[in-house]
Parts: C-alpha cells; structure tokens; sequence
C-alpha cells in the first residue's frame, strides 16, 4: 500500500471540500430498505464461517507467489485472477490493459569495509539504478536532518538516514517511514551524496529490509538508493559512532527495461435491479518481489473476491465489481488507468473501496458520502457495528487505488484494518501467507460483504459526481 | 552449540557411571566456607547491577560480526578476544592453535521450476558440497518416513525432509531437528537423491533459514544439502502437495578448501592460593556466518568473560580459566583441541563448564561430582537459588566445548539457560544483538561468577581424576 502520502491526503481534502459544496445538490434522503438490513445480519454470520477469502490469499501466494509488476509472473497472476474469478461465479470478467515502465531487481549487496569487515542486508529501493559504490558514510538520525546538512558536504560520501518508524494501530508513522523512502534520495543528491541507505520502513526488528518505491526529483542523476534492515541499520549505527569514517560498499544490481502492458483483471457480480450502477470493491494484484505478497495485497484481493461471491446468491440490486489492480507498488498504475477509462461514468459509480492495508481486524468504518447519504451511512455503520467496526471521525480515506478515481468526484468508503503490525512485514520477505489470521481474515470478508449489500440495495444514491472542472489546474 | 547430540549424551552416562565407580576414592567431604558464601551473595548483586557481560558481546557482534571459523573474521575474532581478556584485567592471555578443514559459503540459490515458478529461500548445511541440481522433490513428513523410502526409490530426485521442530525450554527437540541435519544427507544419498532439503531446525515462522553442520557417512559421495526456512518449506509442501511432480533448482557455491589453523584464546585469573587449581568456564568464539552469533555464542563468551573479571577482585583461591574456543561449530574443534592438550591435567580442572545455550535466564544447576562433594554442589545451589535457579534431575551435561574433557574425566557443572526461544534464531541471520535481553545476560553472569566463586572456594575437590583407560577402545 502507498496510502496515506501527501498528494493522496491533499486529494482527499479536496474530494471532502468537493462533496460538501456540492452537497446541497443531492436531493432526496438515501436510506436502506429494512429487509436488506435483515438480510446483512444473515449475511454476516455466513461470511464470518467462510473461507474464501483465506483459499484465495492461500492460492495466489502459493501458485503465482511473488509478482512484481512487469515480472514473468505478472502474467501469471493475470491468468490466476481471471481463471478465479470465474471459478467463483462472477458473471463477468475482463481486463483492461495498463502500461508502465518495467524496473528490475537482479541482485543487491553491501558490505562495511575495513577493520570491522561485515556484510549489510539491504534491498533496492523501486526505481533506483544499479550501481556499485564504495564511500564514507554520513549517519542523520531524521530527513530533517540531512536536509539541513551543509550543500555539498556528502560529496562523494554515502547519506544513511536512520529513522526508527513506530507502531500505531492506523500506521501513521508511514507517514515519515515512507516520506524518507521518496524524499531522501533527492535530498541526499542535492547534498551530493553518490548512495543513498535508509533505515528500513519498517517496525519490526529483523534482517528482512523493506523495499517500496522511490522517485528522484526533475534534474537530478539518480543515485543507488537501498534500505538497510532495522537490525542492519542498527549495527551501522553503532559502526558509524565508533569510526565517523566507515566506509561501506554498496552493489545494486536493478533498473528500469523498457515499457510492460499488464492488466487489471475485472470481476462483476452484475446487478438485478440498477446493473449499471457499480458498487466498486478490490485490491491490488501486484506485489513486491521479496515476499509472496500476502498482506499487500493478496489480501485485499482475497478480501474483495469472497465478498463479491457471498454476495452473488442474494441477487444485489447494483452490480458489485471487483477490480485486481496492476502496478500498484510502483505508482498506482491500475488504478489511474481504471480512473481515465471510467471517468465518463463517475455518477455510475456509486461508492468506492478498496483493501489494500493487510488483513488485521476491521476496526473502522467512513465514508465521504454528502450529507443526504450520511443516514445511509449510519445505517451501513450499525450492521457494522457487531463486527467490531465504528466511525472513527478524521480515519480513513479513499485507499490507493481509488484515490484517483475519487478525485474525480466518486464517492469513496473505508474499512480501516488494524495496521498495528502491518509495516511490521510489509514490502519483506515475511510478507508470507503465515502472517494471516483465518478469522481476521473472515471478519474483514464480512465487513466488505456486508458494507457492499447494503450499498448496492440503498434507496438514493451516495454523491458520486463528476467534480468540477478546476481551471486553476490547466 | 551442538549439545545434546547421542555421542555427548553416552559420555556424559559413561562419565557418571565413572564418578560412581571412581567417588570412594574421593576422601574428606567437600565444603565451601561461610566466608565464601557471604562474599557470594554481595558478588551476585554486584554482577546483577554490572553490564560487562552486555559489553563484551555487543563489542564482539558488533566489531568482529561474523565470524566463520576459517574466515578472515576468525583471526580478527582471535585478536579481538586477546585484547579483551587484557582490558578486562586478566593475568594471563594466551593461545592454542586448533587445526581444522576449512569450509567456505560462496552463494546459495534455489527456485522453484515451472507453472508455480518462484524463488525459495534456504542456505547450505555446513560441509555440504557446492553443486547446482534441477530435480523432482519428493517430501517426508520425518526422518523416519524417509529411512522406510524402498531403496533406490529417490533416484535422480530431491529429498525434502519437512520436520517441524516444537519448542521446549531444554531445547530438546533439537534432537530431532538436528538428527535430521546430521543423518538426513546420508540417508537420502542411500536411497538415490541427488539433494537434499529439509525443513529448517528452527522454532520460528520466518524467511531465516537455519544453517547448522551436517556430515556424510563414509563411502558416500555427498550431495548437495541444504535448509529452507521454515516458511519456505511450508510453501513448498502446499506446492507439492498441489503437483506432486513439482521440480525445484538448487544451486550452492560452497565446500572445502584446505586447512586453517586457528585459536584457542585463553585469559586467567590467577588462583591466589592454589593457582595450579583450574575452575573452567568459556563459551565458544567463532560463528555461523549468517547472523552475528550473538546468542550462539557470543553471549557464552561474555557471560563467562564477565564473571571472571568480576572475581578479579576477590582474589579467588583457584585459578578462574576462560576459554574462547575455536571452531566449535564445525565439530568441537576447539573443546577437542583444549582437552587433548590438558589431558594431562585432569585432576587440576577441580570443574569445568561451558555456557553455550544462548543468553536466557539460567533455571537450572547439575553437576556429574559425586558423593563427597555433593554437600558444596548444594550450597552451590543454595547460593544460585535466589537468581531463580534450581537444581532439575536428570537435565544438563557437560556443554558442547568441554564435554571432550569432560569424557576424560573432569566434572561438570551445567547452567541451564532457558531455551524457549533459542531455536527461534539459532543458526540463522536473525542471530544478532538485539536478541539479548540485558537483565538475563546480567543474570547469566551472575550465575556464572557466583558457581565459579564458590567452586574456586571450596575447601576439596570436586572428584574431577583421570578415567581409567578403556582398552576396549584401543
């Protein structure tokens, strides 16, 4: 997942901004007829003895296993994910292409130098070059803090920006974790640094390093740019405050090879009543190459498949479609391209979700919905309720891959995961099958399944417009 | 450590049965001053407040890191020992070479093959031939289930023995873990494989896969043999499961390369009255060289480092001898090497012992002393109760370094660390300082320097004499 960056927030303020303008517009009151309430208690019940949700997490992370986007095995986890969706009863399926440039990881080194001669466990950052490099290094306990070291002073020296992220149930700390892995390498360039190490984003304490995307700002030569593991990083520490000299190597074999058409792989349980009327659920099905890709975002697919099947013998009355996004990891690939080619039918898409944040206990339900909706919404909350699910006022937002179609005026919904131990293995090797808990698993397929009935059996609608044109933006 | 295997278990019966035999020869009863035991307490506290212990093995995993025996750190882990003998204010530093083949890890890869095509994560088993194999696995539930394999029945296949190992606080099941490691290799080449797997001698769910010796029986032709991490094995169970036809590419680049001649790093404190006397404590110094060895063996090394230099001061009556041993990993080279070298001194080592189980708190006390000195062996234990530890029945034994001696027939005292979770890094990457609690290591240490103390005390022996020859053997 790559929710919760900058541009994504400032997205979500605005869509906030959006819809209460817009508010006033919305005319009738939306409610949910008592018999789909009832049948949501039903539902609930069967979802949380299911486990569908787990056979397909256990599926795609055993059969296809890693695929990082643009890998022999993207190709593979678009036939897995066609071939699934028709084996679960989906009424359609199709695909639509999405095209990106490809990047490579091939092997990846490091080692300190020296008196104290050691290796280094570190992964490539998505988007660095190759390189070898071997340099002093330049230890800075924050982002701030390098950014505040003298212009040049990292010339032909290797910045190490060693920030601790932490626990929190909503992983809030992403927010520096993940600023560092997209800040600092420009930073550590502009200082003119000719490697950049971080402290992995992670909160765990192990050797796994934690890879994630990376970019380098207009203008700049990219630098080898790689994340230690916390442990790694740590004994760099202590290696650094010993000798202010140590020098470490750094081999990065990776890059970027040419451009890769993928797809996102589409799934519709079609509607009874309004079938072209969406009620959008998914994840991604991309993943990193280190791991099998269980938590980010297996998961989500899991999740967003199984309700959709739930969901199928009770005939909803909007269509529910389920999309398995490409590319994600690398800059949210599947879900622009999922925004350009349905801009013309935001109104039709009536809310929007995604789960793309692990697959610990729901424990938070929101919703940009306008005013005439909220009552609706409440309503969704309430059968929520015995989940364990509440409205946490300011939590939650469209998650990655609906952000940009919720900037183009979609109504977005969230079902916020308990994201306590997610940057504990996310983007790692431990990002493996074994991380799931069954009945968590089968709590977040309810909620999805439960969230999306009442959604698609909802009188009124839930605000979806076409945004304003901006022209300040042109 | 490599404790507990069958070998060490007989000569630790044969050595009872000898002390049985031998104990009424031992003539006046063995006591331990009150004086003694008075300064014993103020010594334990002392230790408990002390953070030596901490500092000698941050000093070592952090300086040295890892050190395979034969490696370029093995001669900076010699170094490095001598010198901290000396800062830590022992009156003799000294070394004794210990010769062994040396045996090198180069690079280590596997996959698997075909439709479900994905990289897996083990490492080779130490003395494992280098070699790259292509091959259909064929998988057992237990060592058992693959000695029952019809002969020839693996031909031109890879076997893959997935045992997964439950923790204990003794660590017993190492027994079967390690059994698989030893004796699974040869096993396999009888029934016709051209490699071998297994399932990691390990507590834990991780990408860590657990190194370890193996060894192959005589007139075989080794093969390749390694260990997936226990995820990775569970994968490749659910992907063989799937296709019972699954092929996997195994490729190591490691073996054998010649002999090394390291050390034995020996300091002492010099016995004020009887410097002639010998209370042995050590741990061992070299490594596996995926972690930084911190729990195996760093910690033996601090832990006894440390309680000698806090007897310093006290100005024992015997001489606290600590030995840094060589190569323990491969084969006890360096227990072997110290007691075919001090063979002759058996009745000077009043007591020996080793603390090479890891850093966690010491909960039991034994010793092979026999009837005269039993009544000191208990107030030993009296003097440890009050660290939480107890005397267990039938648990402990000469730990892996001094069981060589110990066979020739000094007694042994053993501290017992508790192991739960010892098997969870054991071997593995993961193996790094931060898996130390500090407070159990000052606990460890305090053991240890309060059994020396009161050991280097008492007033008579503690049975320690040669063992009659065995012509049996010659």
């Amino acid at each position: 997942m790559r929710a919760m960056s900058l541009p994504l927030l400032f997205a979500q303020l605005a869509a906030l901004l959006a819809t209460f303008v817009a508010g006033s517009a919305v005319a009738a009151e939306t409610r949910i007829p008592d018999a789909a309430l009832a049948a949501a208690t039903q539902l609930r019940e069967r979802a949380l003895a299911d486990d569908t949700g787990w056979k397909v997490v256990e599926s795609l992370t055993t059969e296809v296993g890693p695929r990082l986007a643009g890998s022999e095995a993207d190709a593979r986890a678009v036939e897995w994910a066609k071939a699934k969706f028709k084996a679960l009863g989906y009424d359609k399926v199709w695909t639509e292409p999405v095209t990106f440039p490809k990047w490579e990881r091939r092997s990846e080194h490091a080692e300190v130098l020296g008196a104290h001669a050691q290796p280094l466990v570190l992964t490539a950052l998505g988007g660095s070059p190759g390189g070898t490099v071997e340099a002093e290094v330049v230890r800075f306990a924050s982002l701030d803090a390098l950014k505040a070291a003298p212009e040049g002073s990292l010339k032909g020296k290797i910045a190490f920006v060693d920030y601790q992220m932490q626990r929190y149930r909503d992983g809030h700390d992403y927010r520096n974790g993940g600023g560092i892995r997209h800040a600092g390498p420009s930073e550590a360039i502009r200082k003119g640094a000719i490697a950049f190490l971080m402290r992995s984003a992670g909160t765990d304490t192990s050797r796994a390093p934690h890879t994630g995307v990376t970019s380098f700002d207009d203008g700049l030569t990219p630098i080898p740019s790689a994340a230690l593991s916390t442990i790694d990083a740590a004994q760099l520490a202590r290696l650094v405050a010993l000798d202010p000299h140590t020098r470490v190597r750094v081999a990065l074999d990776c890059g970027w090879d040419g451009e890769y058409t993928s797809q996102n792989v589409i799934g519709e349980i079609t509607g009874r009543k309004h079938p072209e009327q969406v009620v959008l659920l998914g994840g991604h099905l991309d993943s990193w190459d280190p791991g099998t890709g269980a938590i980010d975002d297996a998961a989500g697919v899991g999740i967003s498949m199984a309700a959709g099947a739930l969901l199928k013998p009770l005939h909803p009355a909007r269509t529910i479609r389920v999309v398995a996004y490409s590319n994600e990891e690398r800059g949210l690939y599947g879900g622009k391209a999922y925004a350009e080619k349905h801009a013309g039918e935001i109104a039709r898409h009536v809310i929007v979700s995604e789960s793309d944040f692990g697959a610990g206990r729901i424990y938070s339900f929101n919703s940009s919905a306008p005013a005439p909706a909220k009552a609706a919404i409440a309503q969704i909350a309430g059968a929520l309720a015995p989940l364990g699910i509440a409205t946490v006022d300011g939590e939650g937002g469209p998650e990655s891959d609906v952000g940009p179609i919720a900037e183009l005026g979609a109504t977005w919904a969230s079902l916020g995961h308990d994201g306590t131990h997610y940057f504990d293995v996310h983007h790692t090797a431990e990002d493996t099958l074994d991380k799931i808990d069954t009945k968590d698993l089968a709590q977040n397929v309810a909620a999805y399944a439960v969230f999306a009935w009442l959604a698609a059996q909802a009188e009124g609608d839930f605000g979806s417009k076409p945004r304003a044109a901006e022209p300040a933006k042109h």
